[in-house]
């Protein structure tokens, strides 16, 4: 019985930290096509967000039957609700970066990203990767160390946020809506971040718990 | 045994519930500070969102409880699941009203709305607080005809921030700085419409599994 449950219990985690990864990869490719403004890029990642969505489900359905069948207790129970909490983050950051590449779709053949701000873009879509690897670092190992490393990062973003909309407000160089599709897209990058350092504290606390 | 956990099921739905109310009144308050400029409505807003965050972490230790010592099945597992999630949600939506008074408190004394654009503030404020009340109707009261309204209501929310939007564009009358604060506002209330229609969704699935 324990057996059984500490396997379905692995392939739990398994899947969990395969959509971590998948994830990362969808918020990658959609930095690679918003600045190289690709629309092929963009349409890739937004026709896999509905396989994300439907990995998603197939997750909490398998941590409620989890629950159901083998009411677990204690640490075990802490793991599957820790597990459904993180599956909300990672499907939320899954939605951000198809956001992204929706923005580069809209906004074809034009840019969204001038060369200006070319360079805090791609800082943001390396802090974004770094954020959501370190997630799944954690979440693979349950290792509760990076998670100073994490908010570091996650400060890192807000700067960079800041400087991006610093530069829109006192450079007055662009229009409008490139400022309106830079305030977004800044957005959706915080955002993202956020939901990564979630997803990692949360691991840190588990195994701070069990300890 | 039984009737005890019932009891403690009712608990956790009133406090929900209570949550729901002071989530609402929040972005209410926060949509008045914004329209009116008033700095010590945001200031109330902003300070308040404490109390929520810890309300939310009351029903969520509560729910974790529940989970563990009564270790429920069926319909009432589902119900404290759900009751996370929803208090995730509210959560969220707390932090978005706050979001609003923020801005309000970052541009004082300058306004953040517009007179032109006021008008579509003032119906995405009435929309945020009808999708909301609807939401706190279905969580009380189970009634999962509210779904159907809401969806419309969060088409109309949609509606309002593409107009919104298409104004800030197309009218090119507002600076850079001004543009990119009604992106944001816009884009809090259309995240917090989207949380209110997850919550009355989730009573609605959850009544149907009922039968």
């Amino acid at each position: 019985m324990r057996e059984a449950f500490d396997a379905e219990l692995a392939v739990f985690r398994r899947q969990l930290a395969d959509l971590a990864q998948r994830t990362r990869d969808a918020m990658t490719r959609a930095t690679t096509a918003v600045l190289d403004v690709s629309l092929t890029g963009a349409a890739e990642v937004i026709n896999d967000d509905a396989g994300l969505v439907e990995a998603h489900h197939r997750i909490d359905q398998q941590a409620l039957t989890l629950l159901a069948l083998q009411q677990p207790v204690a640490g075990d129970l802490r793991t599957i609700i820790a597990g459904l909490r993180t599956s909300a983050d990672l499907k939320r950051m899954a939605t951000l970066a198809r956001h992204v590449a929706e923005l580069v779709r809209q906004r074809h053949p034009r840019p969204v990203v001038p060369s200006a701000v070319r360079p805090t873009i791609v800082e943001m879509g390396a802090v974004a990767a770094r954020l959501a690897a370190a997630a799944q670092e954690a979440m693979t190992t349950g290792n509760a160390d990076a998670a100073v490393a994490l908010e570091q990062a996650d400060d890192e973003m807000d700067t960079l946020l800041k400087s991006l909309y610093g530069t829109l407000v006192f450079e007055h160089r662009w229009n409008v809506e490139t400022a309106m599709d830079l305030t977004l897209l800044g957005r959706y990058y915080e955002r993202f971040a956020d939901h990564a350092v979630s997803v990692a504290k949360r691991v840190a606390f588990a195994v701070g718990s069990r300890g």
